[in-house]
């Protein structure tokens, strides 16, 4: 059962995921935003008010890697977290105001990004690549059985419209 | 200048990314393959002898993640270094037997994550998504301006023939 490596999508999914996390940190280290923050600081963006649990589930990402990420972002004044007055052990997140003046900055980078990876595909072909990526997510979130976004109606918001997206 | 969400390829692939990360770890832990490990443990089966600054070139890793994977799964048995005679201060890094073991049951969860991604796709649309990812690829390394697989030849042999790759 010998097959095409070219075919191996996880593969190419990893690859081109690796390589842009080097484009990030090349364009985005003038604003001290190190490699792997940019994701966090666009959720925060879009759910101000957020915990640190909630952003672990939205970004399917485990608990110590957000701990990490968020603990960096306060550090760097880009975050800031106010007690709940729901529960007194969890932390509200919102951006800092210089957490929002770098907002702007990153999505242009992820349409810089964009523009590279898609260079000379056809427009026809990226619907077909597009379409396809939003239902390999949707299939790999089904697998796990539940979506946190989906349950609490984050899905569809994340999907409304947004800055920084492809042309 | 806002755009649908759903078009943020750069986000959709890093989703399916860490989902499949997720993926990879439930299904190899009675396997002791840790979260990240099996593209290293591909890679090394596939050019027994390579350096560990090989390795993360080829992967486009950084040094020291990949230096942690490679002391990891040394420790687990997986893998053994041997000096390089041509410079002893080099290490060439092969699987142990252990480590020829684990690859075909880490081929068939690749092949069991694809399966999982691709459901519903149509074969005419998973063609035009897959040269798709293989073009992307290209434009992302061509960006950083040369693939080490490339130049040492690496990239075709890369393409050549392997097992878990989708239908």
């Amino acid at each position: 059962m010998m097959q095409k490596d070219t075919r191996r999508i996880e593969k190419h999914i990893a690859m081109i995921f690796r390589v842009g996390q080097k484009y990030f940190a090349r364009q985005l280290r003038p604003w001290d935003v190190g490699a792997g923050m940019h994701p966090f600081l666009i959720e925060l963006g879009r759910t101000p008010g957020i915990s640190q649990d909630e952003l672990s589930m939205v970004m399917h990402v485990d608990k110590g890697t957000t701990a990490r990420a968020v603990k960096k972002l306060i550090e760097q004044g880009f975050v800031s977290r106010e007690v709940n007055p729901e529960d007194r052990r969890a932390y509200r997140l919102y951006l800092t105001s210089r957490g929002r003046e770098v907002i702007p900055v990153i999505f242009s980078s992820i349409s810089g990004w964009q523009d590279i990876l898609l260079n000379g595909i056809e427009p026809s072909q990226r619907e077909v690549i597009i379409e396809g990526l939003n239902r390999m997510l949707d299939n790999a979130l089904d697998f796990f059985g539940k979506d946190p976004r989906r349950e609490k109606g984050w899905l569809e918001e994340d999907r409304e419209d947004c800055p920084g997206s492809i042309k």
